[in-house]
């Protein structure tokens, strides 16, 4: 349903006012998602509802009348009640708050929080996750979302340290991937790997200080990589108990950023 | 040697002023390097005479009065003649044009360019390089030299279309690795390819629609993995000629980062 807008207060829009601003106050369970790319995937795994299969919902697009063409086709195969609003490029770096550079957003409502347990008890005989503790970083947690997307990782678990996969500069780093991919909170790195075990997944915490090579490690049918933060790393008492994989590195350059590490891990284990 | 500065306007800080504008104009062969971690590459990589292995000079430091303790054991092994500007954070603010998070920065003077023959002839018997045509991310660029640093990459060849791995943020996305690895510019992919020939160097070019796979892939003893921009890739020609290889991603979501395809295929041909 096209909506053309020429005035920036149009309530109808309210939603999109000052994007960067509502990106750092409550959200409400709202998300906003941008650019093509991201729409095209979004819209592909809506149902007729306008729902994804993890449950989140896409209430209205605010796109530039330059890119309303080229979206022809995306919007066509939309639920055709939902608001597809068009307006002139400056009237919507006036709504936004800022230059879109590419004119196209998409607001969304998120599915309420999904128990782990939940989504661990989905998982089927061969399964790969991705556990993440401390990833405070937007590009990084967008990142290791691209990377599980791309190899196809069926879970996500985050502690409570973890920033948002859906805030806005994740979706979008993420290219999309964080609205695609299941994910779920536990407390912290105890918790996850508690849920892990229980659900027969096991685990294996990437650490420059690990006792086994990546390389040299054959993945079991089920299987969870756990990732902390580049600088502290993960706790001493969980590279203590869990089994620990290090990536050998050059001398005197022992870095890799984490979603980089991410993407290593997840080429090795999905064994492709 | 230390010099408190405690003007703004103090002539010896000139090269720092407007670092932001600086990077967006001519820098005369200048860069910029920011924060402890790069900072002490820089100065474990100095030889008597403050120059590094590539020929990089390190010409002062600017610091916050903050960071002038921490920093003592780099400060105290620097040659002794290098000016240490040290200035109160305020100061510092309006020295640079905008607040430096952390305090430190460092300038330089880069070696004149190099010329890819000169660095291929160094090569030894085994040899990993890296090469990357049409990069105009910044970030991207860092990423790209952090894992060859890493991964103990002798060389990035690059084209006359990617951008500077010495301007500001792409030294601080490499975490300091484009001032310590080797690089140089050719005019093009064919540039490359011939002169890697030439070389006697293995080419290997990363794309989507690569017939062999990365993990099928046996690196020969010198290899180079050439990396093409993530949207377009690398031109129909060199796709047609060059032995390709593809990392198999999940249907639907055929996209990984260029920087993270890097530390995948570098992982794999570096053979930890």
């Amino acid at each position: 349903m096209i909506v053309s807008i020429s005035d920036p207060d149009d309530p109808r829009i309210s939603a999109y006012r000052d994007v960067r601003e509502r990106d750092l106050v409550g959200r409400q369970g709202r998300f906003m998602a941008e650019g093509e790319v991201v729409l095209r995937l979004l819209a592909s795994h809506l149902n007729a509802h306008g729902r994804t299969a993890q449950g989140h919902r896409l209430l209205s697009l605010l796109v530039s009348e330059g890119q309303a063409d080229r979206l022809a086709d995306i919007i066509g195969a939309l639920p055709p009640q939902l608001p597809v609003h068009v307006a002139g490029q400056q009237v919507m770096d006036r709504i936004v708050g800022f230059p879109i550079h590419r004119g196209i957003l998409a607001l969304g409502e998120a599915r309420p929080a999904v128990e782990a347990g939940t989504l661990l008890d989905r998982l089927g005989p061969r399964a790969l996750v991705v556990a993440v503790a401390g990833i405070t970083n937007h590009d990084n947690m967008g990142g290791i979302f691209r990377n599980a997307a791309a190899f196809g990782a069926d879970l996500v678990l985050l502690d409570h340290a973890s920033c948002d996969p859906l805030y806005r500069k994740a979706i979008r780093v993420s290219v999309g991937a964080s609205l695609i991919v299941p994910f779920a909170r536990l407390a912290d790195v105890s918790a996850m790997m508690a849920a892990l075990e229980a659900a027969q997944t096991s685990v294996v915490a990437l650490s420059p200080s690990g006792r086994e090579t990546l390389s040299s490690f054959t993945p079991p049918p089920r299987v969870a990589a756990l990732f902390g933060t580049e600088g502290p790393g993960l706790p001493a008492h969980v590279l203590a108990t869990a089994r620990t994989l290090a990536i050998p590195m050059a001398p005197g350059f022992d870095s890799l950023n984490v979603a980089t590490t991410s993407g290593i891990v997840l080429h090795h284990l999905a064994g492709v």
